[in-house]
């Protein structure tokens, strides 16, 4: 009955014949193999535009590196406040941009929006930083989606005045599937510039990549990449995962099982009396607020899901994160729900 | 005939298989997992010593984090110019430091000796950085390798001046092989605090890792490892390499092998008239100086080795560099040899 | 009738005579003078306790190698919203750090509490970076002064987490003079480590140093200061105007005189009909809510003094900055106030 | 008897007077300043070209933030290894520019040349820095002097290249005079992008500035300025330095008097018997070796010059630097060079 994380799943059989199938001898390293330039070639179609891809080890690193090519060290990136780079990765914005500045917004849904950063940009005074760029997340650390048009919207108030857009992907597919929109009508055709491509959390081994549809911000990204100690020197190994992960929409299958898993999950807790969702289940996360008593019940009974500390929640509840994955099973959903009924 | 670089050979069938075992349900993720314990007190066995592992995604990222434990910002490193923290990884030295320096040291063996470091330690004027650590490779990138009386002669010099002594061990299995040394011996026994430990060039996927022996210096590192973007979600398949790796001696039978071929191919063509080996060949690297022409020649039918320009070395000849690694084989040894004597 | 900033006027005339005094054949550069060891003296003086002084050029810089000192690159430091490293110095406080992260506070009064601190602390989740110092300022942005007590409030809570406590005081002669305390009191007996010592504002020409009360932390500053290009080289030009500053209290007297005609100022703007003084008088800012049209028509008639823009004030109204100096007069004021009732 | 810097001597009596003469009421800050203006078109008037120009604390400052605006964190300035940069600034050069790296180059007379440039840029491996800029020093630190054709050659080398080219200009003006050249030819016409302009060590109190002839390159640096806390506030007493200084070629008439000083010393010290003078004398310094006995007999004795180590000296002989200033005596040659004659 674990929902603590989808990084906590394995890797799907098909990522992980694919990867077994490049084992063989001498291959070229530093991405300079075929499969890498096929797994280029493979994002290329499903964003249906030429991309340069990069790949790195980690998300943290996708989203840090992405920075790092749209603002200086004497920038600001706009953000919200609950997104992963400011609330879950130690300085790594920082220390990646070489010091530019995160300046944090705030709203229940975790959803930048235009207002927000128009108030933002217009209150900038003679000492404060440039603004450089303003990074969304899809799906949001709070399982929303973003549709196109609510990216647009940002992306036309902040073109105008210079500001690259980016976007962390590290559950993409699942906001694909959530948002019923093309990669490309996500990214790219609403005026996202980079992106950070996960995989890792949706059935992959280690596969994040920096996903550049702004050609030009990846004119000096191999240095960048590789000063941040970010070359995968065995590279076939990653193109291969990709490869396997993007054929045949196996990525998409993987994201529609777990966004409908988080769907039915929703279903049951709303059901439960003093249990509330209390975000749209727009992919493949479950907030709710249940009894505290409840939570710390079921965890003790084998439940495993966590408190997700946010303010306004009262002391005697708890604010949860349930997150279901490629392989969550829908006997767990039926499992902890009923776990949960018996604890109330 | 591939000599390029042993990161170019697969994965070892055994390490492959371990990583294939870890695949399955939800496994606690961030190295919170049983296996990635294990490997932690494997290391220790092997070492003889209560150590601390922390993976990483690259060499470079083990040397650069290695590092940013040791030397503050305003410190400065003692290097050998050749070495890979040098050479080979951009800016990445200063980039996980926040900007120390490398101060650079020459040798014709790769080698640094309590001589130079001395004269740089001893002439330090009053506007220069804080000498704060010193880097040696063991394996050499020039093939040559450290005893553990030449290492503990570094470290009785720098140790009383309030140094801190890192090791670079991408090729450490190799050097284990080719000092005839315990890695106790080789290491901490000698005076090295921390070591880049690398697997990725002898059979493994992905697999680096820093190890602490002065276990003081590990305490905020992995604030440090997770600003950086190398904490790696799904460590169990780190953890399963490193086991396989450690397991039986593994990691120094492939350590074994490699040499062997290098010393059979240094062998070979040290008997090829107007062909010079030029460094002792006490790893897996060979070196050796040979006409242009032939080099040329020799690539052109399919030979793979790679120029390794050093100063001093008269125009029209080549000074080569030859890896060998786990999985190269005796006949690729006779056949290069016949193939560069054939091209002569 | 300017009331821009402190900084907009002179330099007092003992100082710059004290400037002219040192005017001499050649002396000891970089602080190696006997000025700069008697300016140090004199600041250990007039804090009753041995302290350590390094002149610096800015504010800004000395807040930020004040929190080099004190913050590692993982780290993050505790500040309110509107102080003047959060607010004014675009990414000072991240470069001087490397990267460290400013987490940041609100309230009314532009004071930190230890309740919102404490809920700061206890709030940190696994994955953010280290708290390591909490940073005050005395006389704050917004002319409110704390008392020893509140600081030590606060450095009871931070103390014994570990944290560090630093104080931006580019106002701090005029706390000294609005909270009735000495300045030891106001420091290192409320338990502050490190100080920025600000003069400039207050009549000198350019005067700022990093003041150490914890001296272990000034151990490795130097190398700070001077990689920062911050050693200033003819320093007894400085540590003159540091020794005139200090001798016979003319820096209480210059803050005493500015404390005064803001407190002047704000009766008399309290006066008005439609104009409100909206924070408390302690030091030499007057912070205060009238029509926008009042405010755009003072400006235009030669009164200088700056909106201040601020979360909740209503579209026709306008929050404005009065700031007080060392050499502003008391016919100012009343012209100052004279001339906004006659636009109201 | 001191020739131990320049930067001991005081301040010239004009430029004292310029700064007391700006002393008065409120006048904007941050060099928004009328005084400010004038410098930069008295600057712009010198140099025959519309420049910008940026006040900063210190000559270490100037070469950072210049450096900052010209090469990226992953790129690389190619200098002399005995550069003020490289040798006497701590690790500035990587904190201003988040990481860049230096790469040495040597020569005996401390100048670069196309030749050596050329080697370093056309022996850059793959994973090397990006090679962004070429920073020379004029007049040198071992106070020899680049011609404008010379200055020429390394441009014409890596303009195409797309580097970018700096010239530390902490004596600038005794580069100027020893040259024979106009300021225009010494710098942008020659090809010079951004310059360090030093008047600190010529007479000035406090007098520093960063000088864009690319202004381009300036576009966004006083974001960096800023950040680096190198804003001075009131901006009015620099930039009444400046205009005193070029007001009447006043730095030049005090750099001439230096240089012939100097040339006067070099003659002098060429008569002694055991006496060599080792660089040729073409600013305000002097480079001379003798027995080191006569080293510290004569500094023993009152004589304040310093011994500067180099290698290849003889061990019972010292190399040592004398520096003349605006304001060295010619009184003090003869003495010097007589109590020399004593002690040998």
């Amino acid at each position: 009955l674990n929902f603590g994380s989808d990084n906590l799943y394995g890797v799907h059989p098909k990522i992980m014949a694919a990867i077994a199938a490049v084992n063989m001898g001498p291959v070229p390293s530093y991405g300079a193999d075929e499969w890498t330039a096929a797994a280029e070639q493979a994002l290329s179609d499903v964003f249906e535009k030429d991309v340069k891809m990069f790949f790195v080890a980690t998300g943290t690193a996708a989203n840090g590196l992405s920075l790092s090519a749209m603002a200086p060290s004497h920038g600001a990136v706009l953000v919200h406040a609950n997104s992963h780079m400011s609330a879950d990765e130690c300085n790594a914005p920082e220390f990646f941009t070489d010091g530019a500045k995160l300046l944090l917004h705030h709203s229940s849904d975790n959803k930048l929006t235009p207002q927000q950063l128009h108030a933002t940009l217009t209150g900038f005074l003679n000492h404060a930083p440039k603004p450089a760029a303003v990074s969304i997340t899809n799906a949001t650390e709070f399982g929303t989606v973003y549709q196109p048009d609510e990216i647009r919207a940002i992306s036309d108030l902040v073109k105008p005045r210079g500001l690259k857009l980016h976007m962390d992907g590290a559950r993409f597919a699942n906001a694909v599937v959530g948002a019923g929109a093309t990669p490309a009508e996500l990214t790219w055709k609403a005026g996202v510039d980079v992106m950070s491509f996960g995989a890792t959390k949706n059935g992959a081994m280690l596969l994040e990549a920096v996903v550049f549809f702004d050609l030009a911000l990846a004119e000096e990204f191999n240095y960048r990449r590789l000063r941040a100690g970010q070359v995968i020197s065995k590279s076939r190994y990653l193109a291969a995962q990709m490869l396997a992960y993007l054929k045949d929409d196996l990525w998409l299958d993987c994201a529609r099982h777990a966004n409908a898993i988080a769907t039915d999950l929703a279903a049951g807790l709303a059901q439960l009396p003093g249990v509330r969702v209390v975000q749209a289940v727009e992919a493949n996360e479950v907030f709710s607020v249940m009894p505290r008593k409840a939570y710390v019940a079921a965890n003790a009974r084998g439940a495993k899901f966590y408190e997700w500390p946010i303010p306004g929640v009262a002391a005697d509840d708890a604010h949860c994160r349930f997150v279901a994955s490629w392989n969550t099973q829908e006997k767990q959903v039926t499992d902890v729900v009923a776990l949960i009924k018996d604890v109330l």
